[in-house]
């Protein structure tokens, strides 16, 4: 805690999606909990739910692009899930059901040490999601997995979605902090580089189960991450809580 | 709990200003002692903080009415301290006194009450302020006085001032919710009708020492509010937490 951002850091940002949840187990174990449920035989909801998210960069680009106007990750991640679902063959399912499964991303569980390095996180910063998550989807799965968050900031509150230098800005600016303030906290480099290019600080949680046995990306952080960290208690012990 | 409502509540919004805080007591006290500390004599720091609130909704109207682009509480509120400053003659004001004084609104106080009702209410409920204080007032207030929301809604994310149509379904839509699922919970009579004019159910909570000894108005609910409630300890038992 002797570098210039130490002495100036006021709140912690952070990524969700592979960051504080593990998306990949808890879909995949929701859409079969489900299937198993209606009777549905013959998908791989591992393999579903790796295609599921596949979409999910493609999906934002013409909202990150402007050729459409903003529009929420729940309405983004419903198109996509049509989009399978016709390409898997899946049958019998009704807007009730689409509009569940759907909601799999408002039931993810947290990664073990989350909660607790949030606890003691929050006693010193002010902690936020910045996630491109909308709110609603954020706050459905704070509450289901107990993240006490300080307030939802992300894409919706900043009307741009990540790695867009707005949807970083924006979340500094709503807390009325300078970026230099404020650090991202993510399991992904590239979100760290477009944090750090606004001039927040940044640390890098390793997530080396995200993608599965196999992962190849991000298993260690950027030279230029400012905290490397173990995990969020680890985080929350190198930032003095 | 047996209106047409009840069964389906999800979530509860709250007026701020004088519903969850006594921002009439703390801002006069947080002035006063600052005037103590830097040895400014001969204002009254009572009167001055009323006339400061008094000049609280003309300052939203020119963004209401669309004259001025969105801007946040914290800029319409340091404005009229600047007023107020040259009204009454002060001097020896530098940029971080000001600063520090317009940030009294940040530092409130809530009602007894308050925090107890709500942890109450957070078990059963989406619970947020639906107030036309900025993110970065509401976090710091909350972080201040404990207040456990699941996220920060209100002017600022649906950029529109209460009263306007905007302010309550933004708030409404950001939590997937219709507004028949939503109640806002205010002691305003003013904010409860315009609340209800969209849809939501209303929860009215008397706040009769807001305006101090003298008061006057919103003693009492009107006859069309859903749930008139003693304090949140009692609204929270009357919505079944």
């Amino acid at each position: 805690m002797t570098a210039a951002w130490s002495m100036r850091l006021r709140a912690c940002l952070f990524d969700v999606f592979g960051t504080v949840v593990d998306w990949r187990t808890s879909v995949s174990r929701d859409l079969a909990a489900f299937a198993a449920d209606k009777g549905l035989a013959g998908v791989d909801w591992l393999e579903f739910s790796v295609e599921w998210r596949k979409l999910y960069q493609p999906s934002m680009e013409d909202v990150r692009a402007g050729r459409r106007p903003w529009t929420i990750l729940d309405v983004l991640h419903r198109e996509s899930l049509d989009k399978l679902v016709a390409r898997y063959g899946i049958r019998g399912l009704d807007e009730a059901d689409l509009d569940h499964l759907n909601r799999a991303w408002h039931r993810l569980d947290p990664w073990p040490d989350v909660v607790a390095g949030l606890m003691r996180l929050k006693r010193k910063y002010v902690i936020a999601p910045c996630s491109n998550g909308n709110i609603a989807l954020m706050v459905n799965l704070a509450k289901r997995a107990g993240l006490p968050w300080d307030c939802i900031l992300g894409a919706e509150t900043a009307r741009a979605y990540k790695p867009m230098p707005e949807a970083y800005l924006a979340a500094c600016r709503q807390l009325g902090l300078p970026p230099a303030s404020v650090m991202m906290v993510a399991a992904h480099n590239a979100d760290l580089r477009a944090a750090r290019a606004q001039g927040l600080a940044t640390a890098f949680v390793p997530r080396p189960a995200e993608h599965g046995p196999g992962q190849r990306t991000d298993l260690a952080p950027d030279p230029e991450v400012d905290v490397p960290a173990a995990d969020f208690v680890d985080l929350a012990a190198r930032l003095g809580c």
